[in-house]
């Protein structure tokens, strides 16, 4: 690198958010076990955050009475935590153990880059992601699981085929869809069945 | 591939709905000139246009009395057409010549994916976005030449030194950022005074 910002200028605040914004930058390197549909290359934890956004905006009718734009906030903090902890498969058992402990400490790290009132309000967006408790937590979980869904479905089967996952797993995996958009839930157990049907799934 | 979805399940707008969100996943194909903040390579329009939100998150406080949710919503879909258009380069003249009506067809065909209701909020979107009229939109675009110009100059010169641009050519680029952001302004003059100083920016 020929030359990197080193210093602030104007302000310290204006500071710490620019170098929050460029560590943010690490999560573009982070990458997924989803492919892209086109099945080219692993989708990475940004583009996968953007993606969500938009399926927020588009599908929001399915989730009831939710408050879209904090869905939105929580999106795009949700993978975060990711530069630091990776990305751990969904269907990692053991990874999934330590998960909770990795990822708490990748948030503090994180959003403490940020001006302590900012770093508050995002860290806070995370957590309330995590514990799935909130009706916009709930969307934004579903919306997170049924992306991996379109993604593997357009690639033709994606981490689904590649890891041996079987229809039991996908349908667990799936559950958050069903009580959080209930209207696409059918959507959803329709092509688990045709892949299984097809063996892009397993059988149990 | 092994196998695709093909056929819609509970109901059209749903399925139009599903059509719309596949479809957004080309944007991960898109290359930008911008290159990750380790220049390792060409950034994609789709983890940019997540970097934007989160920078519209950590930023609105420099941008006066903004919707921040509308911005949100600005930002989201402000790259879509690229789909189709491609990503047309800052400092490509010719090419900026065609962008309008490249990018207008390419709205018409991708937002028209979605059912009408929708289609019409999102192409109102892009359109607000793109003429650059409103607080938000004026906000919106000023951090997608700020968000250039972090990540060129945490790379260390980036498009600037593989282009030979100008520094009047970058401060021309930059001018949304001054009067949508002027808190921030000193800030992106003293990183173009400093790479320019470093050869990293040519001189005009």
């Amino acid at each position: 690198m020929l030359l990197q910002y080193d210093r602030p200028v104007t302000s310290d605040r204006l500071a710490s958010q620019i170098a929050f914004l460029l560590e943010a930058d690490k999560l573009k390197a982070v990458e997924r076990r989803t492919p892209l549909t086109d099945g080219s290359r692993a989708e990475n934890s940004a583009e996968h955050s953007w993606h969500l956004g938009l399926a927020a905006l588009t599908l929001s009718e399915y989730a009831g009475s939710v408050n879209v734009p904090r869905v939105l906030e929580l999106v795009a903090v949700h993978d975060l935590v990711e530069i630091d902890a990776g990305d751990t498969f969904a269907y990692d058992a053991a990874g999934n153990v330590t998960k909770a402990e990795r990822e708490r400490a990748a948030a503090k790290r994180i959003f403490g880059l940020l001006p302590s009132d900012q770093a508050a309000h995002l860290h806070a967006a995370w957590e309330e992601f995590e514990a799935s408790e909130t009706p916009e937590a709930q969307f934004a979980n579903a919306l997170d699981r049924l992306q991996a869904l379109l993604q593997n479905m357009q690639a033709g089967g994606g981490s689904w085929t590649e890891h041996s996952i079987t229809r039991s797993q996908v349908l667990r995996r799936m559950a958050p869809v069903e009580s959080a958009l209930p209207d696409i839930w059918p959507f959803v157990v329709d092509v688990i069945e045709r892949f299984r049907r097809a063996g892009a799934i397993a059988d149990d």
